[in-house]
């Protein structure tokens, strides 16, 4: 037994898929201690869209560490922090002309979702969620409330309790007609749904087997929000900063939501940094009444500005996203009329993108057979039956050629 | 208005008290934009016991990044965490003679009392937990249930239940018995009192106001949970890593708790980590059951490894750290002979000390006098009426007694 | 203002729709103390099926009081409880081939229904609970967890957890097929639904607006709940008792659910009297882990033993019920033609109807008129829209055509 | 097997300890079917103040039986619920100066806690309830909720939450000042105890032990209630109706409680009855906003109405209450002492009374002793260890003096 076997918990899990231990990594590649390399087709669930150790930040950051600048600052005014209020200002929510007030919940995705339902129910008085079927929302209590996976809801120890889910987006195979069944409890004053606080929803569902919110379907969801006096909350931990295409997974749908919750990548280097944002008119906290040590990591704040710098001031990053997304569906496409005896099928949005089997042992396979061959991928999906591909962003042309010929040759291998 | 006041949400608090832009840190010092320093005796809440970017761990950190030392790894293997878990079993675990597993629950001390929450129930199948008047766990809607501060609690927006509190250590002014309430509950099958899955208690009670809990209390309280089968969580987010001189704070009582969470310092650099250590016979979790984006971070690991390494392989931080924490003490006590018309006293233990007022208004009053000589200090307790003073470990003897007497002089003044 | 609106509470409703003081009552009939008489269609709101003061049941209740019968006797063991017992089991069960535990959960239907919750849930180990739309079943915390309408659910003051709302027969208007949520919500382990313990339904919902559920529908909620593992609890405490034609309602579906809720009409002159009916199987209670002071009221045993005999050792009342309820619908129905300008329609089974108007309004009006008329009818549903007929089952065929002729009455006046 | 153990749900209880069948009862007495006679000194659990089919009321209810007074009217006015309401005021409300609305929450005890409950927290905007160690209020969800007893509690199958225990008068022995915890609790903001609605409060505590609470404390009580803006409840569900000595068990204590619950002896025959009183200004209702099928039981009325004039328009049944209660005391003290090897002590209030041993084992074997002797007695307390002595308030000097000698005989037996 190594000291992760002897000493980590149990509780560890990508481990056990890779069983190796990995030591260096630059842009799409991680190096073992033995110095193999990895294709890496997960790229931190989403938190390296930049790549790892990508040069620019990294030049960024050493040069920000070296120069000794504070380090932790809670929520204290710092020099790193105001460059990153602006930045963000300027080129993320001004360019879309969004108004957001931006609160630093923590330094998780699952902090920025607490904050933004303790918000919600702050603002409305109300306190039931509408979630949706196979999200994820994170694991903490709040954040695990509205989340879908009933093994690891079995984890909270206690009933979870204060969200109703509903159908996501073509949940009943298109039998039945968008929010027929959310509208009609919400219009029913018989109806026994607890009056909702928020609606809760990703527009792609990473965790939850890639699957994709219509734009048609997210707009009818905003408007049914707006009609019905209940909040909009999008979660953007996988899907912002870019994974899409647009910076907010939400621009194409042309919605904007009330609450955003943004994290993973929104760091740019890998290091933990969230937001919450929401509508002015709803920042109604009061000084300190939600808070935390690690709301103010300045060499975040300092990897996030020079990425949305180097990234987010014009769109090459978007088409080259939304380019590379219809190449990794193609071979996808491909992939599944080659194999008529292994029902399969892509689907994803931009560089989300997961291809699909009958049985997740299948995608397991499908994930071995490709780790075998240096390519790092993940399963997801209520049954681990979607292979997903998540490459950094900045993965060049060669490199997503190169992993999708892993994955090809790790599909053939499965299906022959 | 400046680009805090008119974007950052109205929840941020302490850039309220300290309206300055800080830039630079070093060692106990921070230095704003215009060059004015500050003696830094808050240290990020405690997050920074080594200090502002410590050189010793600065150059373990920047020679990691720059050989391109995997940065994000979620629960992967990797070098860095080998390196960190071996020095962590060895250095701390193995020389107190402690059997525990750890767990990487998440980036921040919310994370690691929400595990613990978690496996506590899982493991007992009950629902109930204790907790203490004052305490402080978190923000996380489970931390949260187990908090103290009505403000905070309020903040949740839905009723926080599964909770009941008990009197601290010295709650009741030593009229009561310890624990002669908590144990005619759980003794009596008519009490009314849910059967408790776990006790979670800090040894020191920070935000709450410096209290401290005797040796004889902690030993008393672990007894009852023997006797009643009940789980003991010792939450060291904030006194672990020897702010109260040994490395874990209940080790002057001999208790040895079920469950452990550590935060704050244990990324040395004031970077994200946390670790919820437990019995390795509690380990039940199914791989996955809890897990997070941010419970990888290397550079922390890398930071930890070296403050373990330099700090904790002997007993020399210890000793001055028992040393200077009496200092301090010296100088409050005086300062309330000296000022017999403000009733002041001084309570703490190691370095987490507080100046006890017997309102809010003064103890606010005394630092925002120190912040005009220079001296960073914040209050606690549920009224605010604790002047806190937690000064980074490594403050040398001259910035202590110069620390301590910017304190003198604002407590003068005050008292004026 | 009278004692009534000056003493009693302002929660007082019934007495605002008919202000007079009724003083006798024998058979369909209310007298008010002027000796007004008035049709009584209304029943006691289901308690009153074998109509007021039935003269038959009241022989043998003054008997047993002449006779100093033992009046209240808890769970004690008495003469009138064991022929209650005996009867009921030959009766009721045994000419249904029906194998139930009976339980005395206290005096009223919700006492049934909190009872029934508590033991699907101590068999099943979980706590969540599956309701329909628009259910109604009792005030209690419990009962009203798994009630729709959103006024008595909002008068818990606090949230009302635990139930998750499933639609009823018919909901989605036949646009959706039966069960397809609700199932694909069980089969998919991301679904975010907590496994309930059970499911409560009303086979016809009597508050809930006369909602009638089909026999298949009912068939296939029986057999999801076998697939699933789910108990099925019926609350026939409105439509027991021979309200829709058989005792107990569901037997024309051909179904046995787990456990039954009855109360409402089982006392048989309008005395508190309730059973929970179960599963031997089922039967896990601990003695005197549910009680109360009211699970043994002989006057209401001894009435109820009468109604029994009286009317269940035969079909002739079942057989008269369900012709009587075509009338009421023929009536019903004939109207509707007549005023194609106010859109109205039939809805029910056996003697549990309702004309169903576009809004509450208009069927106050008409229960307004008919009170005018001399006739006590209610509204029914989520906005009130539908006016209720609920006559005693033992109301004659001149009765039942005279109150017809006022129903119409009173509907060609609204509608003029 | 008889048809009570072979189709009666395993939850029965009081029909373990006294393995008989009833039949009649008159005044003290019950009557198997046998012929055998037993002294009752347990009295319906506290319903059966008035004696068993006491001849007056009796004579009353047959009057009204047989004249077709009407029987059951939910909310609706009737000639014999304006007496019981005109009755109840000038007999009960105006000769104590209480100004109290009258809600009828439905047929029992625990319908009159969910609805005061329900109430407390509309008022308040407060979810939180305070209940006492030992406390009983009844069985469905929310009363189970602030109810002691783990047995009872874990019927529930689900977490009981949104109530905390606080120490009933003398619960730790006189060792802790009346209302020290408490009062902490509330005035410190971070004790982490929810903002509380209401307290809930048996002045004695029947189930819980036959516990006394000294006039002095309940005027702490309500005194702190006051203070902190707290609703005060009043459960006399089987104090009240002159258990204790005057009608309302709190009348000595010289409190006037916010809201009061009473049910059991209210319907004077046994008969199901129950009322929710409270401050006029309190009555914030909505129509309907809580209701029940069985909230106007009119034969209950009549003989609630006719026991208010016979035995509440002097102080004759207060006082013979206080003489026997002292009578019952004295026995029990002169046990104690006659048998020093076998501790036990009196306590009690009124007809109110116990005998409380060291076991539940003892206190049952008294009971079973008793039992043989033609005497009915029950335990309560939290291990069954008090013999409760509880006969009709209407026992006669010579029925009193032979019940006592049979308890006498009992211990002795017990004892030997």
């Amino acid at each position: 037994m190594n000291v992760f076997e002897s000493v980590e918990s149990e509780v560890r899990s990508y481990s056990r898929g890779w069983p190796v231990v990995f030591d260096r990594g630059t842009g799409s590649w991680l190096y073992d201690e033995d110095g193999n390399a990895y294709l890496d087709f997960f790229a931190g669930a989403g938190a390296l869209n930049y790549g790892h150790n990508n040069p620019v930040l990294k030049h960024a950051l050493v040069d920000y560490i070296m120069r000794d600048g504070v380090t932790h600052s809670l929520d204290m005014q710092t020099v790193a922090k105001r460059d990153f209020l602006e930045t963000f200002t300027d080129v993320v929510l001004g360019q879309r002309n969004l108004d957001y007030k931006i609160m630093f919940p923590g330094p998780a995705g699952a902090n920025a979702v607490e904050a933004a339902l303790k918000l919600a129910r702050k603002v409305t008085g109300r306190e039931s969620i509408i979630n949706f079927t196979n999200a994820f929302h994170g694991m903490t209590l709040g954040a695990l409330s509205v989340t879908g996976n009933s093994m690891k809801r079995g984890g909270a120890g206690i009933p979870l309790v204060h969200a109703t889910p509903m159908p996501y987006d073509n949940y009943l195979d298109g039998k039945v007609e968008d929010f027929l069944w959310f509208e009609r409890l919400l219009e029913d004053s018989g109806s026994g749904l607890n009056e909702p606080a928020a609606v809760i929803v990703e527009t792609v569902q990473g965790e939850g087997g890639i699957n994709v919110a219509r734009d048609e379907w997210l707009r009818g969801l905003a408007d049914l929000c707006k009609r019905h006096d209940i909040l909009l909350i999008v979660d953007d931990v996988q899907m912002g900063c870019g994974r899409t295409g647009p910076f907010f997974s939400f621009e194409s749908a042309g919605i904007t939501p009330d609450i955003v919750c943004l994290s993973k990548s929104i760091g740019g280097y890998g290091l933990p940094l969230a937001l919450t944002l929401f509508r002015p008119d709803l920042d109604i906290w009061e000084p300190g009444e939600h808070n935390g040590t690690f709301r103010g990591i300045n060499p975040a704040f300092v990897a996030s500005t020079e990425a949305l710098r180097t990234y987010w001031r014009d769109d090459k990053l978007e088409k080259s996203t939304l380019a590379k997304g219809e190449q990794v569906e193609r071979v996808m496409t491909e992939l599944a009329q080659v194999h008529p005896g292994t029902p399969m099928f892509a689907k994803g949005r931009g560089l989300a993108r997961g291809l699909s089997f009958e049985t997740g042992e299948l995608a397991t396979k499908v994930c071995r057979a490709a780790f075998d061959r240096g390519l790092l991928m993940e399963t997801s999906g209520p049954d681990g039956e979607v292979a997903k591909v998540m490459p950094p962003l900045t993965v060049t042309d060669e490199e997503l050629a190169d992993g999708l010929d892993r994955l090809t040759a790790a599909v053939n291998q499965v299906c022959a």
